[in-house]
């Protein structure tokens, strides 16, 4: 195992596309904790969509990354050494930590998982943010009952297989899209969605959608944005509900301006009409904003992970190095399930 | 008093802008009541927005106008032959009904206000749809609350007046915007609105409102959709309200997808995304669909009414002839508050 500390760092901020260029890679020695403080030896990193506007400059939802500061995710790991008082080592960490094999931290903001934690990778899909987030989305946003018909957008991606999951447990119909027929086919067999469709080549979102689900949509888990969410809300039913998780297709855009570019469109005003004449909500949503329906859903989901009902599906880059083209990966569609970076093997425990 | 009933058919339907040339006008002897049915001379006709999409083809919210039949609109008039039973001679009648002087009604959909009615066009404006549609959206969908801000577009508009006097009504800041100075003057000096300006002459919705409301919007009571809402989006507070009543830009519009021309864009990805990172809800409503609502907002506003804290404002346009002009008004802007068409004198009475 290194001894050395592979840190990736912002090094520009992108102005449309997002790629390697914008990324610095350097390498220092291990770290040491220092007073109140332990290491980390960090097993797996979460690479999610929402990180690309976080490149940018300028308020978000999060802080701004700075230009050469290390890069900050999801990550999982186990503390190898500590001065913090209610951290061993050997425990299990999870919590907001930087784009490197090690970190210090204080403690703040990071869960003990404690030392019997199996399965790592759970935590980091559909025991954690991603399943939280499907289930805040379909049960607080969208208010899903028992037998509708769902849409989701970006189905096999993380959050999109979790919402599937759900849904499905929900006793709902299910159906999504994704960008290659290997998906689409993914999805109805493995996943057992009711029908998809590959977006890609599929002429009309909303004939396809017609024909697929003539019922009309109840609820749309919605992770794109554009012309993808505009067929589906040409489909939807009245009082239908939208969940707005994600806008995918807007975060490499060079501009964020309405009419600024011919992908820059949200949603066009025949879709706004729609919403009116059928009576549709839609909200947008942060799951951090949720702990409550998060607690509900982590008792629910332990439950159905037991029993069998609920799988955690994973794309698993190797080392921290390959961090950003497992980021990039998120936005031409290679990942399948959620995007994890292995950093250190799950399996090595307490090797200081 | 014409004893021949004159009447507006729609002629053809428009593609893109509406213009007089899709209308035609028939005149016909005044019609005599059949059996069960009754006579009503009508008084005031009231032109929507909402009646521009009535005229495309296909399914919106209400049953489409068809080709050479008259067209049909919220009315006030009087019985002056009855054969039904409920409705007598003298009696003030309410509902849909034709763009004609006379109309025959067998009393369905019809709402009957008795003979000691004053102020006819109060019912037709502040009292009637035009003002539930406000307090539906503001507390309805929006869930106004004390002294919160809230920006209503369209604001020298008929829903647009009465979303102004509620949200005043409720100790909140309001902020407009209309398609002239003299509107954003009538709008701050007459309407009390704390601020408001012309957005046709404003290069940046958005950069004007930052600097007009620095404490950002709650609640945005939406009329147009397009580049006004866009801004408006960009200055609104996290968990924000948009209650989504009508996408006026669209009305007019050859196409109705996204994408499909440079006006055509009701929200950009961009503005989604601000959607989903401030956690704001837009719900699209029809004042039709809350009932309850309506009724407890009918006994509020007649108490204001009396106590003259709620006014009509109406524009209106005389003779039944002239309503496609009134109607056509509406796009380009030329009324103030509720557009009315006067088919008859409001004073004569049983004048059969």
């Amino acid at each position: 195992m290194s001894e050395q500390n592979t840190r990736i760092l912002l090094k520009s901020r992108p102005v449309g596309d997002v790629g390697l260029e914008h990324f610095e890679w350097v390498t220092t020695a291990k770290p040491r904790a220092g007073e109140d403080e332990m290491l980390i030896r960090n097993i797996y990193l979460s690479v999610d969509p929402y990180m690309r506007p976080r490149m940018n400059e300028g308020k978000s939802y999060f802080r701004p990354f700075q230009i050469g500061e290390v890069l900050e995710g999801g990550v999982i790991g186990e503390v190898i050494e500590s001065y913090v008082a209610g951290f061993e080592v050997g425990d299990i960490v999870q919590g907001l930590l930087g784009w490197e094999n090690y970190s210090i931290s204080n403690g703040s903001g990071l869960k003990n998982l404690g030392k019997d934690v199996k399965n790592l990778s759970d935590h980091m899909d559909i025991l954690g943010m991603i399943g939280a987030t499907a289930y805040v989305g379909l049960v607080g946003m969208a208010d899903l009952r028992e037998g509708e018909s769902v849409f989701v957008s970006a189905a096999a991606g993380a959050v999109g297989g979790a919402v599937i999951q759900i849904a499905k447990l929900m006793n709902c119909r299910v159906y999504g899209c994704a960008g290659t027929d290997q998906k689409v086919d993914y999805l109805v067999n493995e996943l057992g969605l009711d029908a998809a469709f590959n977006y890609k080549t599929c002429s009309s979102v909303s004939e396809t959608l017609a024909d697929m689900c003539p019922e009309g949509i109840d609820v749309n888990f919605e992770n794109v944005g554009g012309r993808i969410m505009e067929g589906v809300i040409r489909n939807m039913n009245e009082k239908g509900r939208v969940a707005l998780c994600g806008v995918i297709s807007n975060y490499n855009l060079p501009t964020q301006e309405a009419n600024d570019g011919p992908d820059s469109c949200g949603l066009s005003v025949g879709g706004l009409f729609m919403l009116i004449s059928r009576q549709i909500k839609m909200q947008g949503f942060l799951v951090s904003a949720y702990p409550d329906l998060c607690r509900e859903y982590g008792l629910k989901a332990r439950g159905w992970l037991a029993e069998g009902k609920l799988k955690s599906r994973v794309s698993i880059a190797h080392g921290i190095e390959n961090a950003p083209s497992a980021f990039l990966g998120l936005f031409t569609g290679e990942n399948t399930g959620k995007q994890l970076v292995a950093l250190s093997s799950e399996e090595i425990r307490s090797g200081i």
